[in-house]
């Protein structure tokens, strides 16, 4: 990057698209807006796009959150893409494939593309970023992901919040981060994809075990193990991918982890909870209407740690406990039977 | 360690001394004779002593909470350190050393002295098991100290915990560690006692940054954020003095930390909660009737990390808002003021 100068006078104009507007989607148009990028979000329902545009408020997923005015919404994908520099992407994971292949021909030549979602693809165990790359056939220099400790609501809020933006490219990373800054918002660049992505799926599964333990009434020391061994876990699991330690132990890894379990929002949370209180899996997914990301990824996320031989103790117990083959009062942090003391 | 056998079996029926009997060393002596060693603990107070040997009870620290039959409280040094294999210490830490001194000919000529303390001395910045092998005469090969996410009354509850058991001599950490792990409690063990210690100190510094930000009223991801680069302030201290990075990354940093964090009962936590809240350090003290161990920590700590170089801005910032510099609503995760996106 040797022209800072003009990248920054640069982004107070810089046309964006959103698709999605979900809590996420909307609350990081807002995250745009604020840092002066000007801003299309497009909503599949009509009416929504029509909320946005005129009441600047999107009452289903961000009640009371007035939103900034320059952000227009629309249902039409052709109006949203057009002359967008940067793509940013906010649908359900196990819909990205398909929404990839109606916007194919609609995202202009040489945008930059952003995940904004946390998951991998069920069957093929596809990271986001993979995906992009796949079905719009550009390459990884393109696209960016967007991870860290992003609870919606309170970033929505303008509560002073830290992210990640990472590439496998520094200088479109960098340009994705200039563009995702504001007073409240300060993203950070890395160019470690692989690490990034697999925090976000990761942390949800320690989420999980998090929810077990509060639901069983274990407190906070219990639950500050789990999350330090967890952390170990992740970041084990990473490496074997092509991660790095130390994008695990940042704002992707253990930020994300820490908001993700001590917020009693968190849907992996509550899912966990109501295990510990003794519920079975299929009562919990009938008591949720929906099926928490962390629990649909335990075992796709197990069989690929097996593939490279990394241990998972807590995901493993946490797989038992779905499967009711273990009571939820022996999730411990002890993780271990063997009787002599253990180094960490 | 080639007689595993038989330290199993040992441990069993060892005499240990705990002296002093608030609520963490009245917590370790449970932990203690649950892990079924023989237990004397030491009370200041007569009528406290009393108490733990005839009520089973302390009722002042540990209200509610039953104690094992097999633990005997005493006033008298003498007899509590007779024929004692492993003293455990856990009096206020700027004591450590007056103690010591009243002590030096009652410990056992080949006894382990266990630290159960978190803090540094006023004026000379010695670690407590530092404090123990001037006072005492002994070599590190016979210290040991104990850290970990270990809030005493979940301990007490028997809420499943881990802790870390670090001595320069691995077999006396191990030896210790036997001792201390019953089925609610399991002893990890590691040989970087500069990194442990340094652990128990420095999350104090960042408690008070967490209670600040919950005191002015933000949410999880902020102070997500902040755990997360208090962790990276807190390794790079610890490595500047000769600890390992993997150790901060444990149950006695990372472990630590959280619980630290997490708890609506710590002192550092609530000063911090005062201060964000916009009271002054001196009303803080005023109605907190002690100092809370993070805010007399602040000031010696960053003269170390001056004298090493070390950058910690979140304690940096902590200590412009108790000098009344900083306005509590401007600690924020973002700690940098470069306009450009940096790496984490």
């Amino acid at each position: 990057m040797n022209s800072s100068d003009h990248l920054t006078l640069d982004a107070k104009a810089r046309k964006v698209a959103v698709l999605g507007a979900g809590s996420w989607g909307t609350t990081f148009s807002k995250i745009l807006a604020d840092g002066g990028a000007d801003v299309a979000l497009w909503a599949r329902r009509p009416e929504l796009a029509r909320e946005i545009t005129e009441s600047k408020r999107n009452s289903d997923y961000l009640p009371g959150i007035n939103l900034p005015r320059s952000i227009r919404g629309s249902s039409s994908l052709e109006k949203v893409l057009d002359g967008a520099e940067q793509v940013f992407l906010s649908v359900p994971s196990q819909t990205l494939r398909d929404n990839l292949k109606a916007v194919r021909d609609l995202v202009p030549h040489d945008a930059i593309v952003v995940s904004l979602m946390k998951g991998v693809e069920k069957g093929t165990g596809y990271r986001m970023s993979e995906v992009i790359e796949q079905e719009l056939g550009i390459g990884d220099d393109r696209v960016a992901v967007v991870s860290g400790p992003n609870l919606a609501l309170e970033i929505a809020k303008e509560q002073p919040t830290a992210a990640v933006v990472s590439s496998a490219n520094l200088a479109t990373a960098t340009l994705v981060a200039m563009t995702a800054t504001n007073p409240y918002f300060r993203s950070f660049v890395n160019t470690d994809v692989i690490g990034t992505e697999f925090g976000g799926v990761l942390k949800n599964l320690i989420a999980v075990a998090i929810g077990i333990v509060d639901g069983v009434g274990y407190g906070e020391n219990t639950k500050a193990s789990i999350i330090t061994r967890g952390l170990v876990e992740m970041t084990d699991f990473a490496v074997a991918f092509g991660g790095r330690a130390e994008t695990l132990a940042g704002l992707a890894g253990l930020g994300d982890l820490i908001a993700t379990c001590e917020s009693s929002l968190s849907r992996n949370n509550t899912a966990g909870r109501l295990l510990g209180q003794g519920y079975t899996f299929s009562d919990v997914v009938k008591q949720m209407n929906q099926t928490a990301e962390g629990l649909s990824s335990v075992a796709p996320i197990l069989e690929l740690a097996l593939s490279k031989g990394v241990e998972m103790p807590i995901v493993s117990q946490v797989a038992e406990v779905l499967a009711g083959t273990m009571d939820p009062r022996d999730i411990a942090p002890h993780l271990t039977t063997d009787p002599m003391p253990q180094g960490e």
